[in-house]
């Protein structure tokens, strides 16, 4: 994988891609699946998050304020799909979906290798937690996967219904 | 417009769709386009979005603490994009593009005719206003077209590109 500018980290966020985000706690690392997620800031660039206190995931970030946003191409889709159906609680998801975990450079949780991007994040604000679930994540580092052209991402619309990325049009915006 | 119920709001925002946001504001009423914008809980539906404090939407929204959620299909494109390229402060945005403003049923703040969905919302917290600029909005209302069959969204990559929704896919999720 190669580094990701940071100042380009919310053009992949901002479009609203299905996630995995993975923490390590206590000797265990978690995958979970989420479609909760915003851009707060474009650099450095700053994500908002729902990891729900019913998640296992939850009391690992809350304790590590640790966590890697992985980006699954539509090719992940399923795996995505039952990563979403299970808790780190009963299963290592690493293990029982083939996925593969890559120390990452500047958090202790995983970078997956099977995502076409991957950003290291630290919790970088806690109040709206225990009202509404929600962190603030920095993103510290960010990694691209070369190898893969064009990954195409999945949105999901509820019940398991997923629209994939189409065609990509060009307007004359004067936005970032 | 036909009324939608409050429990599907999120699957219409969560896969993350370029969106309008209308506001009213001393007799003025403006609208922006938005890509920064995540579900937080399901029903009431709440959602986070970020409204900078350089957008002239800004200050309306802070004060009144109502705005529009409209959602765009595929064929308003070309006006999203103008509409994010000038300001409230200059123009009435509106006439400019030809958007037509109808009167909402519990906010002051305008629904956008052309668009297939409209959720009217209300602040529920403003306690990252000063810091990241971040409102929490409740959906207190919401409608949806029924003569738009299928709209196709689009999705914001950075600099004028965006994916268009391509294929539904069906997936065995056990999430709503």
């Amino acid at each position: 994988m190669k580094n990701l500018p940071l100042s380009k980290v919310y053009q992949l966020l901002e479009p609203g891609p299905v996630i995995l985000l993975t923490t390590a706690h206590k000797g265990r690392t978690n995958i979970m699946a989420m479609s909760w997620h915003m851009m707060l800031e474009f650099e450095p660039p700053l994500v908002a998050c729902v990891v729900s206190n019913a998640d296992y995931s939850f009391a690992a970030l809350r304790a590590t304020k640790e966590c890697v946003i992985a980006i699954p191409a539509l090719e992940l889709a399923s795996k995505v799909v039952e990563v979403g159906n299970c808790s780190g609680r009963d299963v290592d998801k690493f293990e029982r979906f083939g996925l593969t975990p890559v120390p990452a450079e500047l958090v202790a949780p995983p970078l997956v290798a099977e995502c076409f991007a991957n950003f290291e994040c630290k919790v970088a604000d806690t109040r709206l937690v225990n009202k509404f679930n929600l962190f603030i994540l920095e993103v510290v580092k960010a990694w691209i996967d070369p190898a893969q052209k064009n990954p195409k991402t999945i949105h999901h619309h509820g019940y398991g219904r997923f629209a994939v990325d189409g065609k990509m049009i060009k307007l004359k915006s004067k936005m970032p």
